[in-house]
């Protein structure tokens, strides 16, 4: 049996992921295209973006292996076939990478790093009063891998750091909170939100209006999730009534962010290209080898997703 | 005898420091001009930017304690009493926030956040490879309170640094380096330089067309230090032919960085308005009030400069 390799990937990109998945599973024939081996003969699939279709009338198929950490796309795809497994990717290194953005985007909002940016653009030396990291409240919401590494990262760095999840959790320094019930009180003590959670139904749309006059005046969001979580027009009014300091986003309800969008050249807005944490091969193709190895001797395969839940 | 507070304070400045200092001080009687008491009713002098001559004709001064971490101006200053011991600033606090700065440096150029914010002010979408903080060599130049703190914070964060020093010094997980013949080599390996090294005659200029052509070809230089310790021509030329990717610089030869300075519209400069390390009243009032209890009480003073040395 062979494994296809299906993904969006441009040249750059193959050339970082063929020779790490090829050397991270020896015993594997990994094909690019179904045609090389014929419908039968996959019985994996390693994805990342695959094209819409490309796992349909794959027979054979007993697991989806994707290589990105958010399967909010896959799930929407009505041709992916709803009863194979479906692994996401849950990587040590890529929890490291988000929680390092995380800690960026904080230092740069408590430090005032970004507003000194803006008075380098209009070469003004104007020196603001300096923060300590424990004069700060954050709430980091969605406590999965990501959420609670970078939840640590930042206890680690002095704030005083909130969590929320649907289910109840534990994270070492962590003032944690559960449920929706608690997510108005919660969000009125962050001067930041750091937004870590998956795309569900009930997480789509949670940043509007509401949700930012929760906030206290000055708070900043940081949105390292989905551009979906976030009612674009209602952060644009956030920010220009004054209410809201800044937004550090890396993703965006369309993607590439289109030239045309305010957020580009927004003072008070931080656009990433959804970089906050890059799936990186070296240490990805290990966790894909794990779980492909695991499919053949019979184990049970890890970070499984539960399609009702969308995560 | 009463403790003159001398210092180029604007209005939010005094409004900050001088609760903090008479709260730390119940048992003292400030005052901010000699004309309060007169010439010999000064036995200490709490000095920050002092106007030139502020501490002429002090006859029973016995105590010079800067509120700021460098004294290089205090030195250079004739009138400045010789004989008096001069105490500089060492606020663990102040340690914090300058490790907190070196960081954000680092995470800025190790994830391409810098570049993100130029492509940002094109409207360019263009996600850039990701790089873990162990793929970087950190060089901190400095030693001393804030450099080890810096060093220890670049350590924890996961990247290989590297120390360099005048006399030998041991730092954890830091690979130190002494004295001038180590410095080309060290400046060869690094990606990132981060000076915090004293500013003394023989550091003035360290950084010039010499250096810069020992350090490899894309590296940066985060400078945290004094601006004298640049010479910024041979930096510009350095940024300008490629061989250098960036400059992070917090301190200029000159103070507030001239309107039209190079510096404030380069691409691969980031300008900061001396803000990596803030002294913070709240702690520094502290280590003030414990010298000039040492000083009442006959004790050794703490943080004594040394002034042939120069720190």
């Amino acid at each position: 049996m062979s494994v296809l390799v299906a993904a969006d990937f441009d040249v750059a990109d193959w050339a970082a992921w063929w020779p790490a998945l090829t050397a991270a599973l020896p015993g594997e024939h990994l094909v690019r295209s179904v045609a090389e081996v014929g419908d039968d003969a996959i019985d994996i699939a390693i994805v990342a973006n695959p094209p819409a279709g490309a796992l349909q009338g794959l027979d054979s198929l007993r697991l989806i292996q994707s290589l990105w950490a958010g399967v909010d796309k896959l799930l929407a795809d009505p041709t992916v076939p709803p009863g194979v497994p479906l692994a996401r990717m849950v990587d040590p290194a890529m929890n490291d990478a988000m929680a390092e953005t995380a800690l960026w985007a904080v230092l740069g909002l408590q430090r005032s790093f970004f507003d000194y940016a803006a008075s380098q653009r209009a070469a003004q030396w104007k020196p603001l009063p300096q923060h300590r990291a424990d004069d700060f409240t954050v709430a980091v919401l969605g406590l999965g891998q990501m959420g609670r590494t970078a939840a640590q990262r930042l206890v680690q760095h002095g704030c005083r750091v909130h969590g929320w999840s649907t289910r109840p959790c534990v994270v070492d320094g962590v003032q944690t909170h559960v449920g929706d019930a608690a997510l108005p009180e919660l969000l009125a003590t962050a001067q930041i939100v750091v937004n870590l959670l998956p795309l569900t139904p009930a997480t789509r749309g949670l940043f509007d209006a509401a949700a930012f006059a929760q906030m206290p005046r000055g708070a900043s969001l940081v949105n390292l999730a989905r551009g979906a979580h976030v009612v674009e027009a209602d952060l644009l009014a956030a920010l220009d009534s004054g209410h809201l300091h800044r937004a550090v986003l890396d993703v965006f309800a369309t993607e590439p962010l289109p030239v045309a969008h305010a957020f580009w050249s927004h003072p008070r807005v931080t656009v990433l290209p959804h970089v906050a944490a890059q799936t990186d091969p070296r240490s990805a193709a290990v966790v894909v080898a794990a779980n492909v190895e695991a499919l053949r001797r019979g184990l049970p395969i890890s970070h499984r997703v539960d399609r009702a839940r969308g995560y």
